[in-house]
């Protein structure tokens, strides 16, 4: 198999411009001083564009988390222990994790996939197993992984895709859990912006100020060992993760077949990198929910030219974060569709240009 | 009626200081790094307090929007007609409003109320009469209001959040409408921050460079007139509007019968400086909800010493951009209550800290 021929270099899809200019016309002509509402008529008009309809909508929204663990654990870069990730997978199925009560509130498709754990808790109800392997290495030591096992990886987040397709997602959204993923996201980060660690590493899930000079000197150590690696697809398969990973491949399925997305925190971030850098094409479809308290997701959202929705220190993942978003993006669609213009409301518009009541009987 | 011993001078309650303690717990138990959820582990917190309950919830949410008519309206300081806040009363009852698509979607209650128009619509389904008169008077050469009109503006508030309370209300969302509104709001809130107009004067529903430096001069004007203003309440007579000072009775009493309130964009963040100035105890019952596109609403929030949930550019009014962040409050509270605790979850806490099964049980 031919890495540089592969299914992730296939063309993206287009926003249709026609549908979003249809959009903007439509913003313009409801009851509200044009402009505002803000980012939320941008809002509607990109999504117009990207769902190829002049009034989109964002009823059927699924939300895929993807777990995996890492070797650079083994550095000791995290403030849990590496149980957690399998611990978490019985707890996203069993309804207790964040994400859980968020997509049951948003009603919310949620795929949960198992891609990989120290601490296998074995089959679950309602956990989709894709296993690669129990870890990836630690990328200290080794590439984290081999050629098959991340193409392995992107696969997975492509299937997740088509399941969502499948089911008429309007929306993708996707998540991630692994203890150490935020010292493994860091250091792809790094890597492909070719960017100082300290700058991307942070805290994680609660680490002080040693613990994130400790991690911050593991990254410098594996960049050191790594920086040879010749390619971005090299340098996602040396440093990154299988969650990773998935999220790269399932944010380019989503550019491939139509299905716009909601890019999460600080690591979804970095597989937003990650896929617009092995496809560009897919930029126009990623929509990113939030910069979080990570330090270094500002770094990186700058770097993508993204604008965030929400900016309320969230530092959880799991998709959390974008789930929280997804109401501004629904209530963005239903003003944009259920709002009257001025002349179905017989409203005065600006510089007294009164509207006429013929028309809006029309 | 002596003004200084009225209802709004009124004790309001306090947060329940053993509910929020008791939430600050819970948050800590539940299978997430302690702190990761943000502001919404704040937000649920502080809504424990509120509501007195340790898990608080926002199912039930009211929303009123006090329309009103403004004398200033003839210095020509709105980029739209006058005639626009009767036609609008219209399109808050019809649907058509950015409110009341809103409310459908949110589920929420809307209490919509005509405290005076000069383009008066009549009688309308689904609209509250409590005229107090067609319009203000035009402070730059009067008193906005009669000290009976405004103890009537501050009724109407009071009235609705009766309502509210009565229907059950956890939440009181507030929102205006009333072109010139911004112009009143400003010289409003530069007279009780002792502030150059310029910082406070703003674009409104969209004017240019030139028509903020007329607004800012015709608040001048009245900043002048009204020099000899001695108290906040004589401040809010001479220069707010019937329903800027409706929503400020609205926030007092929702402190006085205990109902926490979303404080929406520009104008309602002037009667919330109004309330805070009138009853400092109504504080810790606004929650701010948004950082409106207006110029001067930051310095308001700052002034406040505020910090709103989202920054959208939104700057319609109508409390659109609080009812926005409805979801964001009610996710908040599901999270609190919805989320599994590490205990229950069998997940293993940070540093290693096992759970203990048999206690998960228990």
């Amino acid at each position: 198999m031919n890495d540089e021929t592969s299914w992730w270099l296939r063309e993206c899809l287009r926003a249709d411009e026609d549908s979003a200019a249809q959009a903007r016309a439509r913003q313009d002509q409801l009851t509200k001083p044009p402009g505002s509402l803000g980012r939320l008529e941008e809002l509607a008009v990109r999504l117009a564009g990207l769902q190829r309809s002049q009034r989109p909508s964002l009823q059927r929204v699924w939300i895929s988390v993807f777990a995996a663990d890492h070797g650079v654990a083994a550095e000791g870069v995290s403030a849990f222990p590496q149980a957690v990730t399998g611990e978490m997978l019985r707890n996203f199925a069993g309804g207790g994790a964040a994400i859980a009560v968020l997509a049951r509130s948003l009603g919310a498709s949620l795929d949960v996939v198992n891609l990989g754990t120290v601490n296998d808790p074995g089959p679950i109800k309602g956990v989709h197993r894709a296993i690669v392997a129990a870890s990836t290495a630690n990328f200290c030591e080794a590439a984290a992984m081999t050629p098959a096992q991340l193409r392995a990886a992107l696969a997975a987040g492509a299937a997740s895709v088509r399941a969502a397709r499948d089911a008429g997602a309007q929306l993708f959204v996707g998540g991630e859990m692994g203890i150490a993923n935020t010292t493994a996201a860091a250091a792809l980060a790094s890597a492909l912006l070719d960017c100082a660690p300290a700058r991307l590493a942070g805290a994680g899930t609660g680490l002080d100020a040693a613990g994130i000079a400790h991690k911050t000197a593991v990254i410098e150590r594996a960049l050191a060992l790594h920086a040879d690696a010749g390619s971005d697809w090299e340098r996602l398969r040396r440093l990154g993760g299988f969650e990773i990973a998935a999220l790269t491949g399932a944010y380019i399925a989503c550019a491939q077949v139509g299905v716009a997305v909601l890019v999460d925190g600080f690591i979804a971030t970095v597989a937003a990198l990650a896929a617009q850098r092995l496809n560009p094409g897919c930029g126009p479809w990623l929509l990113y929910a939030h910069r979080s308290h990570e330090r270094g997701h500002a770094a990186l959202l700058d770097a993508l030219d993204a604008q965030p929705l929400l900016d309320l220190g969230l530092r959880l993942g799991e998709a959390s974060g974008a789930a929280v978003a997804v109401p501004l993006l629904r209530l963005a669609c239903e003003l944009h569709a259920g709002m009257a213009t001025f002349a179905q409301a017989g409203v005065s518009g600006a510089n007294g240009s009164h509207s006429d009541p013929a028309a809006a009987r029309a």
